[in-house]
């Protein structure tokens, strides 16, 4: 198949630029998922998605039903059963933009500045969906394709994939497969592909501190009855102790230690302190003394409150105050036990002086990956082949519920990868994709799907 | 004046439901000076008084322009040099009405249900005004008024009389007077006709801690910088010792103590801790635990923030979190040492792994008024006049910058009076007035006005 991978690759540069005006036409829909307004732009988003698998010829496209946004599906299985199915994963919806001002050219606009493409999406995860749509179109035009494929496009992915899993169950006869093409990960430098084989897990929950029956008037009931955004804020200030370390109850029982061996592999990354310092902008990193930052990141858990609220301009005591609060997780942590942790701090650390309920909790465990399958060494081989350096073993402390829930519903597990640097101010503003990158990504895939089939056909 | 004081109060008696009806009128403008859509109600507002005060006859009546919102003012001098002087001070301007979903009845739809009148502004501070005018009206209708009068209402009441200082000096030549005639405070309860010599002053700002340059996601980056929401917590946390008294530094040393003789005569006030603890609808009551709650609301300074902000539903590190942080200040403390002792209390608190700022910072100290002055003495006796009891003395919690503003500017002390009652939900949902008390304060009003006159003639 040397003649095909070629012509495969020459198709994949010729029509690059095609596909990147189709990019920016895709990021032109605003498809936010945690934004409640934008439901006729999420179903503009999936139907374009079902287009565009049309056009690539593939069968049984359709705009399916779930509890909540619709997923995608696709297929071409006319490479037989003796060729391996891989299944592509991404996602259609996107982070909301805010906050706007942070951003310098419109988000649902994409433009392009020097080598990066910018818009809400470009990098998380349409950029990626089209890198794969690509590499796709590139293996049919040069022959019968090489692997049979699915595509899965989900519009949940931001908000947790809160109705996948029910939708993997049921359609799971349909969605046999080798293994999940999942390009939600990405790579640490342009110069250094990345093979993820880690991720953190994710509990979630809204934790409410109340007080008064009413909002009072602060001059009237200051200094008499407890503040709610008081109580609340030294609620979140006892959740890490001045080691910062997580203050919940046995919260790091269950949290599997890295072997020394792993631990030095971290150290040689391509990803010290110093990156992170560079790319967050903080005035100084922060969390567990005995770890550096990429240890911290992809094998300790964290606690973060993503948004704390209560009051307003008005001179009262409001009547509560709100934290969204997220954990994300680590091997052997599981949701259910950082709930229960957590409720024994609360009824150990709140005040009399006011009430306090823990709402809307859901969550998903760490996943970490074989990287000695034929997925891995087929895409590791992909890389090496396009950067002409082996990729690096990354353990990301990001949380992508699908992992999971493909492992657990379909048995199939996921090769975590995705074109996307750390730079890319992925759920931020001016999020962008580097487009030498992105192109060298295609160009990856095309060699992965074959190598997917010549692994197959030397076994 | 025996009288014409009894046909004054007749005059009351009779039109109190025309001068409710037209307060539901003035109610039903939103003149809400803390949201920056209602421009126009503010001007609405502000000539529907100056139109109710050319209704009286009062002489030249006009809407006033200042740095903000305008004042309305308007004078009746007729009753001679030999007459005192009193200065009517109110505001049009009201709290916002959120959250709506407290009211049972729309906030700027004036309701009567039993023996209350329910809007955003029926107890403060329109209602009150509507009192003065009344009490005016009826003097007038009995002969020529006992004294002279002057109207001023400001609409900036609720968002600190920004503007008022710089009023009160340019106009202070035309704005003499023996007293400032303050319906902003209110009763201690339905038959306790209540004098407030004492109110807290304020100190206001907004702190803000920062960190990365961009909202950053939280799987990459949790648990390797500071959550700002985190720091902002601890910041806030630290603000109270375990004692519940303010942890700034040198915070207590410019409170003045209170007598031995004060403090007999709060714990004998008919506002015992069980009542605030009924009013507030909180499970317990919190405070310095020296003091007794309405020692804590008078006599006490108090630290609340009444807004804490930051992050969003997305799954990220946000670049910044903020809270408006409002001091209730007691004599001798300064605005400006509050200031100083919070700078001083956030540079030794705020760790090296995030920013801070502290901004828009404004104040005013507290003031006490002396109970032997002819004008308290007035207000005494046209209270025990109607209510048949006298007065009980409160110092009361709540910060009227006005107050000192007058003293300051004009050097006129401020009577404070009102007929709100502890429940009337000011500054939140479902605010109302009692008409009761309502209509008997119009009474006391009359009463006071002759008294005053009374007084300098016997003199």
């Amino acid at each position: 198949m040397t003649d095909r991978r070629a012509a495969a690759v020459e198709h994949a540069r010729a029509n690059s630029d095609r596909i990147l005006e189709e990019l920016s036409d895709f990021l032109s829909i605003p498809s936010i998922s945690n934004d409640p307004t934008s439901e006729s732009d999420i179903d503009g988003a999936a139907n374009w998605m079902a287009d565009r698998l049309r056009a690539l010829g593939l069968d049984d496209v359709g705009v399916l039903p779930t509890g909540g946004n619709p997923v995608v599906y696709g297929e071409s299985l006319s490479a037989g059963d003796s060729a391996p199915t891989v299944l592509v994963y991404g996602h259609y919806d996107v982070q909301s933009p805010s906050p706007l001002k942070g951003w310098d050219s419109k988000p649902f606009q994409a433009t392009v500045r020097g080598e990066k493409l910018y818009a809400r999406g470009a990098s998380d995860n349409k950029g990626q969906i089209m890198a794969c749509v690509a590499a796709v179109e590139a293996a049919a035009s040069a022959g019968p394709l090489p692997v049979n494929v699915r595509f899965l496009i989900e519009g949940e992915e931001e908000i947790g994939s809160v109705n996948l899993l029910d939708f993997l169950r049921e359609n799971k006869s349909r969605l046999g497969a080798d293994v999940v093409l999942n390009p939600d990960a990405g790579m640490l430098g342009a110069d250094r592909p990345t093979v993820y084989y880690g991720l953190r897990g994710m509990y979630v929950c809204t934790l409410r501190v109340s007080g008064p029956s009413r909002d009072l008037h602060s001059g009237g009931y200051g200094g008499v009855v407890h503040n709610p955004i008081h109580a609340l804020s030294k609620v979140i200030a006892g959740m890490h102790d001045c080691e910062r370390r997580v203050a919940l109850p046995s919260f790091y029982d269950s949290v599997r230690d890295m072997t020394p061996e792993e631990r030095a592999e971290m150290a040689a990354l391509p990803r010290g302190d110093a990156s992170y310092l560079e790319q967050s902008g903080v005035p100084e990193l922060w969390g567990e003394r005995d770890y550096i930052a990429a240890e911290r990141e992809g094998a300790r858990p964290a606690l973060d409150v993503i948004r704390i609220s209560g009051g307003s301009t008005k001179s009262a005591i409001p009547i509560a105050a709100e934290a969204i609060l997220t954990v994300r997780l680590v091997p052997d942590q599981s949701p259910d036990e950082v709930h229960e942790q957590l409720l024994r701090y609360l009824e150990s650390h709140v005040p009399p002086t006011v009430n306090w309920e823990v709402l809307d909790w859901s969550g998903f465990p760490a996943s970490l990956t074989d990287r000695n399958s034929a997925a891995v060494q087929s895409l590791s081989a992909a890389m090496e082949t396009v950067w002409g350096r082996k990729p690096v073993y990354y353990r990301s402390g990001g949380s992508i519920a699908a992992v999971g829930q493909m492992q657990s519903a379909l048995g199939v597990d996921s090769l975590l990868t995705g074109f996307s640097l750390p730079d890319d101010h992925v759920h931020g503003p001016n999020e962008r994709i580097h487009l030498p990158t992105w192109r060298r990504g295609i160009e990856a895939l095309v060699h992965f799907l074959y190598n997917m089939a010549d692994g197959a056909a030397a076994q």
